[in-house]
């Protein structure tokens, strides 16, 4: 049995959005919207469910933190837990015909189930883009470079891309490691941040101590001038110096972009999304605990899809970002003409006159108004055309 | 066993929206949003998932209709299949406390369970109003009114507000029936529009000639001056005429909004949502089968969620409001700079110029290209930047 609801509850982990928010909502995805449409983007849709066998599988998601149900058919159905898997099936099976690349964006609401009240929202809205079927650096740096202008027409200011590349990682790690179980413990390290519990991880391991400190070396390859060449030097193999080499190239490029100010190269920057490939980053802004954002490559998702092509993007989280912002946006002005039944045509024509000059007006007949002190605080300015007086104000 | 998924499928009634379509969709969803905001209501949203038991209940929907799962305290979830219910729900928890007129606005996916292929989407976007808290006649006309304009800013021409009066009907089948369940009966043929049925049932009921011929005549209250009159004359109690009362009243104020050419009387007129208790009108439009919108007044909603309140709305279908538009809009226009590596910076500053002017513009790595005729298809005017050679378009 479970406990009787109360009429006013939602789900865990849903919200109501108030029109307060709603407006700070509207203004920072417009901002971004338009914004990724001038680098030619195209805004498209995808159905909230999807089948889980196929697109549920793709997203790299948990299973726990899966939506799901059953449809009549017998197959079970999950509310979309991202954008890039339902986005790289569609791409696939209609939009990706010759080859070329494709730019598409989206906001939408994706969906992931939450364990405990008081944690995260079980719904959130992402806007973002996916550049597919286009392999070259300049594809990365330019998912990098609108993300970061779209972020900028918002008015977020003091955020960080932190930019990696899990072939890096992978290279370093199955040459010291020898093989991609033991390298699957520490990437998790990784990408829970935990610092502390890789170190202590890595003296536990039986290595040489040149290699133990090669590991460790990992987590200083950050930021700096000779971030680049320190990491070249700590990896042996090919993919490895590949990976340095292609960095490198997005670098000169992010500088021709002139958006190097706001990145920051991380050589042990993983993901918790399994699908990426390449290069990948996540953004943080000041007083903001979580990235607001995040990328990368992801060449072997369409793949699952039955149709090879390389592919990246991001997405940004418009509630982190809006954390970000704080919220300094005035509520929306509206004023507010209260009438009475004779006076409804006199009312009804000074709505439209200033309707017409682009001003928010409530038109409010005074019986449908129980606490008229309570409901003049709510509009501004009040005009009372009540009676066969005069106007007031 | 359930057949095996090809990887493209999509769940029963779900759609991918690819770039034309969204284009359409967006700028009639800016035309109506902007129009309602202009006459002070204002936005919100709710989330996807709600209870069951509250507003699922609530919600008017036949109940294999609804997309239901469990939640992991054992609760029986819905995706939302109309706003009204949620909306209800947030006014009487947060936003209704003073008793005051609200005035919320929203647009958002809606679910509908659909049986079979080829049939409805089971899921579509609504675009809506709820005036709460406010009793009186101007919120009905309000709502029309508002309605009628936001349509209007679509381009929508040749659509018909057929109106009328739940209250009349149950008046005047009450009155000759004696009983609710003989009413639901053939309130069910007007909801179908099913005429004959309702002929042929009325024919077969133990009534008077007199009793019949008043039942059968409710089919010709519509549309011409003398509806009104009829309409009194026909009925007998105080609620049937407390009705016409309201619809006359109703009818001065559309008059004074100008909107009195698009709006139709149809005593007749019933809904299948079951909350309804008052006016209640559906929008026709030329060439579409269905109503492309709907709404009325449902005085007993919010008693619910615990807190008494009038309330009247409306909700359209996008998706209906698109197909009585026609797709007449061209697809955007967007630009393309197509370079090689050595140009890249003289590419960029070209986008960067266009961009500025408002232009969409893809930016383009020639590497990133396999077919680069039919890429050139796909953008007008293209522009390329490679090797040492000069500017080609």
């Amino acid at each position: 049995m479970t406990k009787k609801l109360f009429m006013f509850e939602k789900p865990l982990g849903m919200r109501d959005t108030l029109p307060f928010l709603y407006e700070i909502k509207k203004r920072v995805r417009q901002a971004m919207v338009r914004e990724i449409e001038t680098w030619g983007y195209e805004l498209i849709e995808t159905p909230t469910l999807e089948y889980y066998e196929t697109v549920g599988a793709a997203s790299a998601i948990d299973d726990h933190q899966l939506f799901k149900l059953l449809d009549q058919q017998g197959h079970t159905l999950v509310l979309r837990p991202d954008m890039t898997a339902p986005i790289a099936r569609l791409a696939a099976s209609r939009l990706y015909q010759d080859g070329n690349p494709l730019r598409l964006a989206y906001n939408a609401n994706v969906f992931r189930a939450q364990q405990r009240e008081g944690g995260r929202p079980a719904e959130f809205e992402q806007i973002g883009v996916e550049c597919i079927g286009d392999g070259t650096v300049a594809a990365d740096a330019e998912v990098i470079s609108v993300m970061i202008a779209a972020l900028k027409q918002t008015g977020l200011r003091n955020f960080t891309v932190a930019i990696g590349h899990i072939g890096y990682v992978n290279a370093l790690f199955l040459e010291i490691l020898g093989n991609e179980e033991r390298a699957s413990v520490l990437r998790r390290f990784l990408y829970e941040k935990n610092y502390v519990g890789y170190r202590e991880h890595v003296k536990s391991l039986p290595l040489s101590s040149i290699d133990q400190k090669r590991l460790l070396q990992l987590l200083h390859l950050r930021g700096n001038d000779k971030t680049m060449e320190d990491a070249r030097e700590l990896v042996h193999s090919e993919e490895g110096k590949r990976a340095v080499d292609e960095l490198c190239e997005l670098a000169s490029a992010l500088q021709l972009y002139g958006v190097d100010g706001a990145v920051k190269i991380d050589m042990s920057l993983v993901s918790h999304m399994s699908y990426y490939t390449g290069i990948l980053f996540e953004v943080y802004a000041e007083h903001v605990g979580f990235p607001i954002g995040n990328g990368g490559r992801y060449d072997e998702l369409l793949e699952k899809f039955s149709r090879k092509a390389p592919a990246t993007g991001f997405g940004v989280r418009v509630d982190r970002l809006i954390e970000a912002l704080g919220e300094s946006e005035a509520e929306a002005a509206i004023e507010c003409i209260v009438f009475s039944q004779e006076r409804f045509a006199e009312a009804l024509e000074l709505a439209r006159t200033k309707r017409r000059e682009g001003k928010r007006v409530v038109l409010q007949h005074i019986l449908g108004i129980r606490d008229i002190d309570a409901y003049s605080k709510k509009y501004q300015p009040i005009t009372y055309l009540l009676g066969s007086g005069g106007k007031e104000e």
